[in-house]
């Protein structure tokens, strides 16, 4: 027997996840009921279509053309946000959920990226609570992990493959060898990746998701301008090719780090030892390393999106709520001088691909321009002979700093024997 | 600034743990103080001798030579029980603290695998928290995923590298191909394993830490008594280099997992699949991978023992009770009809070795053994030859009754060209 009264929600926007979400309430009824210690009913929904067959009886709940309706409704506690977009009728709607006095969960990675602090601090202010678990990494518990789990610990880095698109393409093309265009139709084909895939693979959904963890990680306001921010169009089968023989897997990677300089954000491909447990991490799935000053370092995976992993994630929030476990959004810890930094000032080891003529003092040259920036060399290659003609050089450099490489690439690129524009890959070791 | 009265707590046992979360309080004292919106302050420790250094300096707190003076403190809010055993002055502790209205935090697998029910009620009755995010798999927050952050799916499956001992010895045996013993004598002179080894080796550790995750993932009640539990003493370099070589990883797994018969808890060498995330956990990792209808396979990976990563899943808990942020320690799900079976119902695949004398008809009289039982091979390795000689000869089961495959055993060891018991080591495919 549950004596408590249900808490009433809202749900605004039924694509895929909002279905996902009336399923499972649906499914594990009798379950979370248990668990929470009293019923959570949908009151309402919402969303821009009313005839549309999403797989789910939505019968028994009131539809609300405007989404508005339901933050204004008096008898819903909590809204339910999953219709997306960084602003418009999402902000509107979370804005008006919060100055009404009711919570919000919201799944809206874009909206938080751009709106996260300042909504949090309203949420704060109001009371309640803004809960976005399903934002980040679909179905694993990151953020609770992080913020609670590991709350103990000073966090030095969160790094994650954040975007399951485009682990999805690097782990075919890796597999099967073949380019990352041709890898991209298919995607589009199966339904891994969108008609307009910029989103996705230039890692701009990747970097809202890293701007939300740093901002948790680090108790800094969440910050998406100051990431750093290079997709992977960009990446060859040659380049997978080298990095296999040199042990190194090629993953996209979105990665907040502590240094001396500040905090890095910083989403780019990047290249990780095979033998780490991120490299193994193939397909959709998502994985998210933490690293903290007691624990260690705690590695988390699973699906990073779909209906049943997000649906998953927003029915915790709702849980969390009903049973009256409440998190700050961002905690604001003042832990002194640690402002963001920017790319430039990043230091670390990377992958220089070069396509050169093959003739004498090619490399001497391109030893020079390295040496001219400090940059160490760590490894070089080049195997294959084609004397005059066209042969891909492959170095990897000792840590370095950003902005040195790249000025020493810039003259490298316009060397008369240099044919491409140099090709450089950021290694994580 | 923080308004809120501290959380004034009370530290029962002083070991590598207890010194490890002394340190973590002093280590991050503003960062918790920021995140749990209130201090954390130590205001007692017990234990048994007091003259030790223990590299942390108690000079600030009260000395209880009896922990028990701690649990009648009153103004002492939680009590944090590090002193471990099953039963004795910890049980004795853990109930004065729970009858004197105080929540309690815990590292102690083997007190709540026999009593973790129990006093979860008496905490639920008194409206405190009885929280043990250390009593498993050290600093990775898997009670808390499991408990808060899955909570809205039903769960079909739980598995886990539970012993780092163990997961430290088996993946030490396959990288050098050294023997059990030889393996053990080593793991004790680094500290990695116990003078008596028997609670880790022998599966009691993991089995306790199984028990304590089956009760939260299923809702049943804690049952330690109905744990199957086998250890890897009887695990040979022999049957590590066959299971390379039909594609597995052995690791002592802990697996509870939810049957159309009821609910199976065994731990036991078990072969992966070398690809699968898990085989992959080598040293003294933990691993964790739950099953859920919803957000399917999440893994959890991190340090499953030591100061720092323990002291951090006690903080966790610490800082929870600060913002009241309190779970129940066991939910009771009436699901219905998922009780405890027992191993001899067990249905699965099986890896089995055995010494034979290499002369004709042997395999003959093997295959009838197992045909008579219904269980049907699905590989068999016989390479070595040897003729009037020993050679093993190793098969692979499909899914068959652990009762049958039992009895088949039994009479292949009694056969007179069978020279060494049966080796039998489960597949988990």
């Amino acid at each position: 027997m549950v004596a408590s009264a249900p808490l009433r929600i809202g749900v605004a926007g039924l694509g895929t996840v909002g279905a996902g979400v009336v399923k499972l309430l649906e499914d594990n009824r009798a379950l979370l009921t248990q668990r929470a210690g009293r019923r959570i009913e949908i009151a309402a929904v919402s969303a821009r279509r009313r005839a549309a067959d999403r797989g789910v009886d939505l019968s028994g709940f009131a539809w609300q053309d405007d989404p508005l309706a339901i933050a204004d409704d008096p008898s819903i506690d909590v809204v339910v946000e999953l219709m997306g977009g960084e602003a418009g009728p999402a902000l509107a709607l979370v804005e008006r959920a919060l100055a009404n006095g009711k919570s919000v969960v919201t799944a809206n990675k874009a909206l938080l990226a751009h709106h996260g602090s300042r909504l949090g601090q309203i949420a704060r202010q109001r009371g309640v609570g803004l809960c976005f678990e399903a934002s980040v990494a679909g179905g694993i518990p990151v953020i609770k992990a992080l913020r609670e789990g590991l709350v103990g610990n000073r966090i030095s880095r969160i790094s994650g493959i954040l975007n399951g698109t485009c682990n999805y393409i690097l782990s075919t093309m890796r597999e099967t060898g073949r380019a990352f265009d041709d890898v991209l139709a298919d995607a589009q084909k199966l339904g891994y990746a969108e008609a307009d895939p910029t989103l996705d693979i230039d890692g701009w959904d990747a970097a809202h998701k890293l701007a939300v963890l740093a901002g948790i990680a680090f108790g800094t306001p969440v910050d998406f301008e100051r990431v750093y921010v290079e997709g992977i169009r960009h990446i060859s089968p040659l380049d997978i090719e080298y990095a296999e023989e040199l042990g190194f897997r090629i993953k996209l990677l979105g990665t907040a780090v502590r240094t001396e300089r500040g905090i890095e954000q910083r989403v780019h491909p990047t290249m990780v030892q095979a033998t780490e447990a991120i490299a193994q991490v193939d397909g959709v799935f998502n994985a998210v390393v933490i690293e903290g000053d007691h624990v260690g370092r705690v590695v988390l995976q699973g699906r990073g999106a779909g209906a049943g992993p997000t649906a998953s994630a927003v029915v915790a929030d709702l849980v969390d709520l009903a049973t009256g476990r409440l998190s700050p959004a961002f905690v604001e810890a003042a832990e002194g001088g640690i402002g963001p930094v920017s790319m430039s000032e990043h230091d670390g080891p990377s992958y220089v691909r070069l396509m050169v003529r093959d003739q004498p003092g090619v490399i001497a040259d391109i030893a020079a321009e390295l040496r001219n920036e400090r940059v160490s060399m760590e490894a070089m290659i080049q195997r294959r002979h084609h004397p005059g003609g066209a042969v891909p050089v492959v170095l990897t450099t000792h840590p370095s700093k950003e902005a040195a490489l790249s000025r020493a690439l810039e003259r490298i690129g316009a060397l008369e024997s240099v044919l491409e524009p140099p090709r450089m890959i950021r290694i994580e070791l």
